[in-house]
């Protein structure tokens, strides 16, 4: 039993005492298992043995109706249930997105910089990713115009909400020039979301879910990961009919059924029930205070921090002019404190100087003590 | 809400009245909802939150931990649980190792017939499947010596205990050789071996598992579906520790985390507390029950039908000479019965007198009924 209590069970990871301001993962704390106690619990009181069954393809069609009503009313818009499509989360989706719509040798275009993981599904299917610049009205119309002159991508993936890592909202007019380019080029847009529902402003982020009733190239992927519980593995794409209709009826879906029903039928009870919502207000409120902490710490302890102070998601871009963060990470260690180098956000191992650091593991008190640290580091 | 009435969940759509006796489905009366109910009490009052953060990449450690030793009592040898890796179930399985050991236009064997919705998996991922020819004992090596001589696959897809549709089990001997050829023409065996634990007399059948400490090319894919719940999605791949490290260091599983912490930690608490030992015991003894009223019937009403009756799994497998299984199809409908017609499991569109008949889904009296409609229809 000694040996039992050293297995893993999470990707959590660090060394003991090390403050990880790296970390994209929810706080630990704040993982809602009341809420899911509580739900499981009317679930099983119903007795309705169909989720234990292998599911439709496409998803629980109640989980779906409920889910169309609580993103109908988060995005001010209808949302038609059979536009949905549910996920084992958005890295599920971007893999089953790759084996259907590309063939290794594939062209797609990335943000620069972007989500480091999803560039490695990317390579899991032997794709190669180009880079659009972006700054702080997100990607880069005219980089796109020009890499679209001497590329033919199959899809852009683009994080236009709160970015991973750059904090940074793509524009309400560079929404609409990149969809209409995605008609002209025919090339799909595979928007993954998964911040959408954390903004820490009154400002509600536009979706490009509202373009995908009309517009086929259109992909909306979002996940329960960041406002429930990665754990469950759950998350859906709303896309138009025609890609919801090629999804379902893949080999995988088919063959195994709609992806996660058991996990499905327990939020969908929280939807239903208003525990989502509840737990969205709890998260947005939590996030707040440490996103606030991080920025003055940031200010406080290290003010040659370059950095635009995020308005949602889970991280801060800061860039330190000079600093080599790869060489810095390497240091970072004997400060017990730790990030993420730029460079791993880089197609083009570029991004040199920038570190991403989290806010949502960590409460207040550690966060500040993280940033101590790191400025104890810049200076050693 | 009279629409609501009538949304999908489950993958099973007959229409009314209807005996569908092509079903691969476990029956809704027998899916485990009551030993589910416990295990999760169980786990809430435990109150870990783990499950519910992204999960370790070949995922928990504990979950592992006690599927090994569920497999190494029921093999008979001890079982690594670092050489085990959870997956969503077997399809999700099938989906990976196809994305990260095949390329389009690579040539895999599959057995004909076989599993129909795997060729839809593998046509996914543009593979070129070649048929190889089985017999009473299963695959049969010569016809796969020589393909060899004319193809170099990437893999071979075998089910070889009680293979889907045709019931039949992989001789002792043909392991060898087939294990031997993988070795030296070095492509992979993938072993789809769901039916493993339901057999319905008392020789207990032989897995490739045994052979995944030493071959690197040898891959035992399995899944609670057939023992437990589809709805849970989650099985296991055993393989070698390099096959092993490949799965849990891809893009998919680094980004998104294990593939279902959360029903993972539910199943771990059946295994720990002997329910999923009870729940096969108690499916065994149905299933066999349903397995000599399908026989019985058939006997009785279908003379002349030839089929091996088998010793496990879901499905006979019944010739019926003269017989276009697929133009009999057409005209079941009109008595009220269905099943799956024999070239729908050949990669060739061959075995058309085949019908592929489950005896899990239908109570007794139901398979009962379904034979005589199928009789009925054969002389109409």
């Amino acid at each position: 039993t000694s040996r039992m209590s050293e297995l893993p069970i999470t990707q959590i990871n660090s060394r003991p005492g090390v403050i990880d301001l790296g970390m994209g993962n929810p706080d630990f704390d704040l993982l809602p298992l009341e809420l899911l106690h509580q739900s499981a619990e009317k679930c099983f009181a119903v007795g309705d043995r169909r989720p234990l069954q292998y599911g439709t393809e496409a998803g629980d069609g109640y989980f779906r109706h409920s889910l169309a009503a609580f993103l109908g009313s988060r995005y001010g818009n209808q949302v038609d249930p059979d536009r949905l499509f549910v996920t084992a989360g958005a890295s599920s989706a971007l893999d089953l997105l790759c084996t259907l719509y590309t063939r290794p040798g594939d062209t797609i275009f990335v943000e620069e910089p972007t989500y480091f993981l999803a560039l490695r599904i990317f390579e899991d299917h032997g794709l190669d990713a180009i880079p659009i610049l972006m700054d702080g009205e997100g990607l880069c119309i005219d980089d796109l115009e020009g890499k679209l002159a001497a590329y033919k991508p199959k899809f852009i993936y683009t994080i236009p909400v709160f970015q991973n890592p750059s904090g940074i909202t793509l524009s309400a007019s560079r929404r609409q020039q990149l969809v209409q380019l995605a008609q002209l080029e025919n090339f799909l847009v595979i928007a993954d979301e998964a911040y959408q529902f954390l903004p820490y402003s009154r400002h509600k982020p536009p979706s490009f879910a509202e373009f995908t009733g009309q517009v086929e190239q259109i992909i909306s992927v979002n996940s329960f990961s960041k406002i429930l519980a990665p754990g469950l593995r759950l998350g859906w794409i709303q896309a138009h009919a025609s890609v919801i209709a090629r999804l379902a009826s893949c080999g995988l879906l088919e063959s195994g059924g709609g992806m996660n029903p058991y996990t499905s039928a327990l939020v969908r009870g929280l939807i239903e029930d208003g525990g989502l919502d509840e737990n969205i207000t709890k998260l947005r409120g939590e996030y707040s205070r440490r996103l606030e902490t991080l920025d003055k710490a940031l200010r406080m302890h290290l003010p040659h921090a370059e950095y635009v102070k995020p308005e949602g998601g889970f991280f801060f871009w800061v860039r330190f002019p000079g600093v080599d963060a790869m060489e810095l990470r390497g240091r970072a260690a004997g400060f017990k404190v730790d990030f993420r180098q730029g460079a791993l956000f880089s197609s083009q191992k570029g991004m040199g100087e920038f570190l991403r650091l989290g806010f949502c593991f960590y409460d207040p008190p550690a966060i500040e003590e993280g940033i101590q640290r790191l400025a104890d580091c810049l200076k050693g």
